[in-house]
């Protein structure tokens, strides 16, 4: 069992606390106005859009030292749909190890939408699964077990320089979704 | 009903003209090496290893002038199975459009694995969703019928530039199957 801080309260946050009770660990979920209070887990999720993550390491950086900290974001251009904000050969997880050096960052959670985390289906008939990148092996096998625990897939993803290519795949997904192409509890189902 | 020509007689090249054939048009499938036969087909799918197209565009280049002319690459630099070939703000595709400025070039079939091709279905459960991006709507819509009267699904993943995010799901989900993390009959499966 372990014991989560999920940062930001939004469907994203939610859906995920969700997963993390269900399989048995504790969960602190946290409002980004709420600077005050401790960052208290093992692992920590920014359930925060993009733009955000700048504000939310300043003011927690220094408590996120040795902790597994989670990046789900897609840093769309979101008034043009049209392409991403992060540098071409980066991704946003990127720059957050780059501003974090002393936790272990994963990427994961950017290819599932919220809705197919609440209901643990892509479609209602596929199973989801979570792609996780990270550079940190024991990291990522501390999420994986999180997510399995709590009733998903999980699927490791490689290192973290494959973030970009799981901030693609989100980025693509959320513009079919948008252009009504496929549904917001669809996409890309990781099939075995 | 439309004439194909398939360029490349690989697993992919065969498995697409499977395709075509089962939805009543008509496919030449020539090698390579078939450089003096012409390319009749109003529909041309370059099914040839990235490494091989910018043989096939010198050669064939001048007969694909006014042809709806198909990408299928995945250009992953195969030694290190970490990165593209391709430059991280461009793609194959947008490489292909620049050196055929008279086609009309789409991205298509490159976040398939030939085995969902053949089988019609992802994990044998899931039916196989072809993607396709271009900047021509009538040249997606014509590839989008072939697909579909073959018995498989199409979705318009929007303009050419979106081939980059295509470039990378097909990376990433080679990179899984190539790590034994999902089968070469599984993949991404796009559900609505």
């Amino acid at each position: 069992m372990s014991h989560v801080t999920i940062i930001g309260t939004g469907n994203m946050g939610q859906a995920i606390a969700a997963i993390v009770r269900r399989g048995g660990s504790t969960v602190d979920l946290l409002d980004t106005s709420d600077a005050d209070k401790p960052v208290s887990g093992d692992v920590v999720v920014l359930a925060v859009p993009y733009p955000a993550l700048a504000d939310v390491i300043a003011e927690r950086g220094d408590s996120l030292a040795g902790k597994v900290v989670v990046d789900i974001t897609n840093p769309l251009n979101f008034e043009t749909f049209d392409s991403l904000v992060v540098p071409a050969d980066g991704s946003a997880a990127g720059q957050i190890a780059a501003a974090l050096p002393d936790s272990k960052v994963l990427k994961a959670f950017n290819t599932n939408f919220a809705g197919t985390l609440a209901a643990g289906t892509v479609g209602g008939s596929v199973p989801t699964t979570v792609l996780i990148a990270g550079d940190d092996a024991n990291a990522k096998a501390l999420l994986s077990d999180i997510v399995t625990a709590g009733g998903l897939r999980a699927l490791d993803a490689g290192s973290l320089s494959r973030a970009r290519e799981l901030e693609a795949l989100g980025f693509l997904q959320l513009t079919l979704a948008a252009g009504e192409k496929i549904s917001w509890t669809g996409g890309f189902a990781g099939v075995a």
